[in-house]
Order: structure tokens, then sequence, then C-alpha cells
């Protein structure tokens, strides 16, 4: 939002993709910087010639239907479970604390500060202590760690899957049955589109029946509803690229070796390292017009994204 | 949202739009359709060529504030007032009635039907009597009723301008910076990109704030931002096309009047017509496979779409 005509107002959680804010803050323009401070797959799914009618018709059922349906069968849903396609996870992230009445929610730390910023604004009590919802991010970012579904208590437990894709044997899909449950997964970080904005809720259809109705109609566009469904039904795809992320994670793990970092966690669409000053690290590749991503509660913390294959040579360069 | 891979939930509410239920029902494809149950300009703003970055990057500050300063110089919004860009008007109508505790809304009817749907989910008593908030639709769907500032009423004040581009002068934009208030903006249906999903909310800078805050970042996708922008400063545009609508609605009405229906309001992006027996007309169209809006509260009205310039011959066809 903004009021009046003044200096846009920055996100008021630290992010990645503030590659914008770099350029004006280092120079060069928004094109001329590398960005690796988020977790997106360098290498996005194609976005393929889309009908006139994907951008001027309101989208219909048999389109979502046709999303769903793929979705279900690429996540193994089970039966039983509801899914529903949203605009982008952060769009569910910041409905599902309105699905119960505000308590105690436990959202272990560090993890993506999103969810704790929707729990607390609907009135939550958020903190490490179980209460009546928990929230888990499966893989956790920034650290990676794999969660159990005994990690999860309360009678609302929110799975973020979001980027379970690079993983798909750490999954808690078969938690999508137990009453009080949901599960989420991004579509913009594996298939590497966020700005389509496209995501999943999956779960207990009560609660996903009214985030669903929270949304209001026609919540997902014409053109996320065509391509996520092509994506999701590609399954030669998926595994082609897990593949390369894994190769790629393991050349980024070697090269900050090199130069004296250490990897410590991540999912192979991002790395975290530990250095002796992360900001130093940030500004050092900064001065290369490389965005990076650090965290206001760890100083050692260093998160990369992964290069796309015409970007190694640049991030070698700077930390040559 | 599905559940098991059963057959797809049709909408809850009566909507334009259907066409995919309607070729299922009456036979033919869906694009051997012609859909004349929208308000939806045929003649959509062209979709220009997208840089890859608008499908890739989480959407970026920049690209939003050059979205936003267009709007509030296109609607001429007041300083003072807020402008938030969100994922389709709908978006914004499933979420103002939680922006005020529960009590009585005085929406009048006939209108669109998504605010009355909105408001008593989240708990309010809706109705012809005043009350703490009130919804004018403005104009007015499906009758094109204009209203004035002071017919509304209450401490929230919502005000749906979703079909006011083809009537400027009609608009109650100074009312932006009452406290309270919020004016809905469509681009779906003027600019003819309903599959796009995106609209605005301007007002009240507490209210926009927080209906801002409940959508989550990057609510709306790079796509719409880049296009939206680019038609909202196309001022040529705009004019061309409202008098493009003006010939050809006049063109509608003189049709449907030799076939026996009379205009009794409406808009240049739809017409409503009294005739006889609404559904006998619907059956009738449906048979030359075009598709138009009956309501279910007046056997008499039939809605019309304006057809692309390419449709008019079936059309007339059809009516002769």
């Amino acid at each position: 939002m903004s009021v009046d005509q003044v200096a846009p107002k920055s996100a008021k959680r630290d992010h990645g993709g503030g590659v914008d804010a770099a350029a004006r803050r280092f120079g060069g323009t928004r094109d001329s910087w590398l960005d690796l401070s988020t977790g997106i797959n360098p290498l996005p799914y194609d976005v393929p010639d889309l009908p006139a009618s994907d951008w001027t018709d309101l989208p219909d059922e048999n389109a979502r239907l046709r999303l769903e349906t793929a979705a279900r069968h690429f996540w193994n849903v089970p039966k039983g479970a509801a899914i529903c396609a949203v605009p982008g996870a952060s769009a569910a992230i910041a409905r599902i604390p309105l699905l119960a009445a505000a308590d105690r929610v436990r959202i272990p730390e560090p993890t993506y500060n999103e969810h704790a910023a929707g729990f607390a604004a609907a009135g939550w009590q958020v903190g490490a202590q179980a209460g009546s919802a928990s929230v888990l991010v499966n893989p956790n970012n920034p650290d990676g760690r794999i969660w159990q579904a005994g990690d999860l208590d309360g009678a609302l437990r929110v799975i973020d899957e979001s980027f379970c894709d690079v993983t798909p044997e750490a999954t808690l899909m078969d938690q999508a049955t137990r009453p009080g449950t949901l599960i989420l997964k991004s579509f913009g970080k594996f298939w590497g589109l966020a700005g389509l904005r496209l995501g999943f809720v999956i779960g207990d259809p009560a609660l996903v029946h009214q985030l669903s109705a929270g949304l209001g109609p026609w919540a997902v566009s014409g053109p996320a509803l065509r391509i996520g469904a092509l994506a999701l039904e590609d399954q030669a795809w998926a595994d082609k690229t897990r593949e390369r992320l894994q190769s790629d994670a393991a050349r980024l793990d070697q090269l900050m070796l090199n130069a004296g970092a250490e990897a410590i966690g991540g999912t192979t669409l991002f790395r975290l390292y530990d250095v002796a000053n992360a900001t130093d690290w940030q500004m050092r590749l900064a001065s290369h017009r490389i965005w990076s991503r650090v965290f206001p509660y760890n100083a050692r913390w260093l998160r990369l994204g992964l290069p796309a294959p015409d970007a190694w040579q640049r991030l070698e360069r700077a930390l040559a």
C-alpha cells in the first residue's frame, strides 16, 4: 500500500527478495544484480504461450479442478484430505491464524518469520511453549531441519512444506487426514515462478473450506491455474530438477568452503553457511552486485540461493 | 477446493462466468460458447510481452509503487487516502467484513451477492436497515443505479466501484478521505483482463493497512503489477474504450428492443433487460451457445455483457 506519493514503504519484516532495495542502496539497475537472497530455483519451469482466455476470462472451475487434481497426484495427497489452490503460500499463512480462537501457538525459532507475524497479528501469543496450535516449517528455513509428526502439538497443526519438493521423502503428507492439520505447498520456489503467486493448502476439509471461503471466489489467476497444472503433471521435469539442484548445491558448498565458509544446513534450494561475520560477507558480495541473505538474530549466518548456470563464474570471481 | 477426486464443487453463490458449466450442461466445448454472462469488456487491454523476471522473481516494491502511483493518478485519489493493490476486488470483498466487529450492515438489494455473503460469513447481520456499516455498489450491479455520498451510513463505509470506469463522473472518490471509507476498484472488468486478478482498495489509511497486512506479502503477481501499471498509465486507451462501449451498448439495446426486450438499466459493460420470461430467453440463447445471466430473485431480468466485434452477427442470428 502507499499513502500519498511518498517513497515506498519497505516490507515490515526482514525477507529475501529485496534486490530492488539493494540496487537503490549500492547502485546499479535491478537487472545488473545477481539475486542469491532467496530460495527460488534459478531455472524455472518454462512459461508456455498462454491462450488469451487465461488473461481475459474469470478463472473457471474446470481449470481449477485440473490443477488441484494434478497437485493431489504430485504430492500423493491422501483420500479424505482436502486441497485448495491459493494465490501464494503467503496468502494462506496470513489467513490460517484466523481459523481458530487466538490462544498460544508454538513456533520453534529460528524459522520463516511470516508465521509468527501472522499469528501475533491475529492476537495469538507466539512462543516455544505448547499451546492450542503449532507451526513447523519442514524442511525448516533457514537451517533445513527436518521435523517428525511427533513434533506437532495442539488442535491446529500447520506444516509449511514450501521447500520440501527437493526432498519429497521428508514430507509429512501422511498427517493430512489428521483433524486440525494443514500442510502448505509453495509453487514459486521449486518451479522457480515466484512472480506467478501460487500455492496450496492441504488437509482438514473443514479448515481448508473455511480458508478457501475467506479468500473469495477466483482467488487464483488464469495463468497460474494453467502453468501450475502443466508443471505438476510433469514428473520428469521434477526428477531432473531435483538431481540438478543436488549437484549444484554440492558445487556451491565446495566453492564456499574454499572461500572459508562452512555449510551448516539448508536445502538444495538454499544453503546456510557459518562465517565469521555475515554482514562483512554480504557487503563483499554486494560490491560485486550479488545479493545474499543475513539474519538479524545470528551474526554468523549467511544464506545463499543457487546461481543459474550462467552466473557461477560471476560468483567465483567475487569469492576469488 | 476439492475433497478427493470427485466432481468439482460448483460455486456456492450464483455468478456470471459459469460458461464452463453451461458447456457441460448444453454441450459443445467451452471455446465454442459466446459468454455474455459477465460484465467484462470483450476487447481487453493488450497483454505485452513480459520479461521473464515478472514470472520468476518475488514481485518487488518498485513495481508495486509504480502500479499504485499510476492508479492514484488514474482515479484522482485524494491526498491523505491510502491505496493498496489486491489480487482481485474479490479478495478485498472477502476480507473487509473482518475489519470491524460484527454488527448490522446495510446492503441495499438487489446487488452483487459477494458483499452480503462475506459479511454474513464474518457474523454480521445483513439487511436493509442502517447499522455500523454500509455497502454500496456504484454503479450498482445489475441495475446500474448511481448512488450519492449521502446514501452511505455507519462507521465502515464500503463503495464498490468495480463498474465505475465507464462512468468516471459517477465516482464517489471524494469520499476516500472520510474516516471509515473504503472504495474498491476492479481491473478485470473495464480493462477486460479478469483472469489476471487485480483490484484496488482506496481510502482510510488505517483500514487499508489492516487489509493489506491480512493479505500477506507479495499479494499481487508480477504480471499483474506490470500490466496494471501500463494500462492505468494509458489514458488514451481508456477514453477510446469508453466511447466504443457506449456505442456498442446502444447497439445492443436496439437489437434487444427489436427482439422484444426493453433495456431497464445497467452500465455500458452490461445491460439489464426486462423480458416476459428470463429463463426462456436464456434457454433460447443457449441453444445458439450464447450464455447469458438470469437472476434467482427476478424472473423478468436478463443481463447481457457486450459482444466482441466479431460476435455481433452470431447474436443477431440467435435473436432473429
